[in-house]
């Protein structure tokens, strides 16, 4: 039988706030077996890089990084952010590590080419995730938390999205042999058929129930690349993907991709 | 026959200059076999806590930390210098992995009490290091790269002096049944015994001459701690301390404690 594991992606909002952090740890501490958190930082990373006098420009959701903001995103999302939830892990008796791509080389990108003439600066695309040495970490005990940066293999650190790290390491332990669960958080109980009735979860989607979701406008805008994403990881031998709210990481509600 | 590792400590002069730093990376990524980095910061950790308008306070040469300054040595240590050490020797050919003491529960410390009245704030003395897990990474081909922070196993990052990170894995590696060369890297060709010529490096110094040289005034002021510190880590199991300048690791040349 193949080993469970659990990945939870969890955004700025959560981690960057004690009490929600807090909350989300001792929730991700109560997780059974294996298990891996993947963060965000881009709210203390856009403050931080305001106090040094380091512009934020983002474009489309996304953060142009210059050397400039590469030092503060490493700085942010691999010391700052990173270290205070495994500290705050170990103490919750969870044996976190926390890693970025660099780190034992487990998850190399490129950086991304021009983008309809817009260059992101340091920012990866991912090529590939170390799934064997993940799962080695794993079998061993130990918790990885992912920071949201990878690197070239030739020097540089590269800013990479949080939930492109998530599925990209979801996809990886699937392919070395795990039953992978990936839950993304965000701000609603799930994928929501009507915008205003948070009672409104879509229980379950499939790649069929998604087209029709799709055509008759169900799922619109932002959430039709997420769902998306879920499904390739879904099509790539990941178990299942959840999308919930942070308090509701473990339990049977949300929305689950399958 | 036990398996042989260096562990090559660096402050932050070396890493803090990116000339210096490509120099040093090229030589460690040149040494034989199972190999740990210890690294510094404190320039970079002065300069960008004066950029968030973080002051600085050193208490004989030691950083006082309040929660302020903790959160600038930990974006700092773990994060800018750690990562950018790990991504370049990983393009150097060497599996690198960026820890601090609360990765892995690797070094557990706990705060430092008033000392003579002088509260150091979140500063870590060091209770404990994890030879065992640092020496299963080693035997599976990972070279760990450490930045000088602990945790006291209650959720706070703790600041610790890199020379005791290095003597402290020196010393837990050798428990775990390694072969240990501890390398710290300084300013000078070795323990001079002329100060004002290079030349005069002193070969081998062991518990019995240290006691003649400190006697006679050849070995005074600061490299007097250094020594004693070595000599407790060498009666604690570690093969030798080495004590030269960073562009001499892996040679025979500086000054050994055996």
């Amino acid at each position: 039988m193949k080993e469970k594991v659990n990945i939870v992606k969890v955004g700025g909002k959560i981690v960057e706030s004690a009490d929600s952090l807090h909350q989300l740890l001792n929730d991700f501490a109560a997780l059974d077996g294996r298990k891996v958190l993947v963060h965000g930082g881009g709210r203390t990373a856009t403050e931080i890089a305001a106090q040094l006098g380091v512009e934020t420009h983002m474009i489309e959701g996304r953060r142009v990084t210059d050397a400039e903001m590469l030092r503060v995103v490493t700085m942010v999302y691999a010391g700052l952010v990173n270290k205070n939830v495994v500290a705050q892990l170990q103490a919750r008796g969870v044996n976190a590590l926390g890693l970025t791509g660099a780190d034992m080389n487990l998850i190399r990108s490129h950086r991304r080419p021009l983008v309809n003439g817009v260059d992101y600066g340091f920012v990866g695309d991912v090529d590939q995730a170390d799934g064997r040495r993940l799962g080695e970490l794993l079998s061993s005990g130990i918790t990885p938390v992912l920071a949201p940066l990878t690197h070239d293999g030739c020097g540089n650190m590269l800013n990479t999205n949080a939930d492109t790290i998530a599925s990209e390491t979801a996809k990886a332990l699937a392919g070395a042999g795990f039953d992978v669960t990936l839950t993304y958080c965000f701000e609603h109980a799930g994928v929501l058929a009507n915008p205003d009735n948070e009672e409104s979860v879509i229980r379950t989607i499939t790649a069929e129930t998604f087209s029709r979701l799709r055509a008759d406008g169900t799922i619109s805008g932002g959430m039709i690349p997420k769902i998306e994403n879920a499904i390739r990881a879904v099509q790539a031998g990941v178990r299942r993907v959840v999308i919930t709210k942070a308090t509701q990481i473990g339990g049977d509600r949300g929305t689950t991709i399958e």
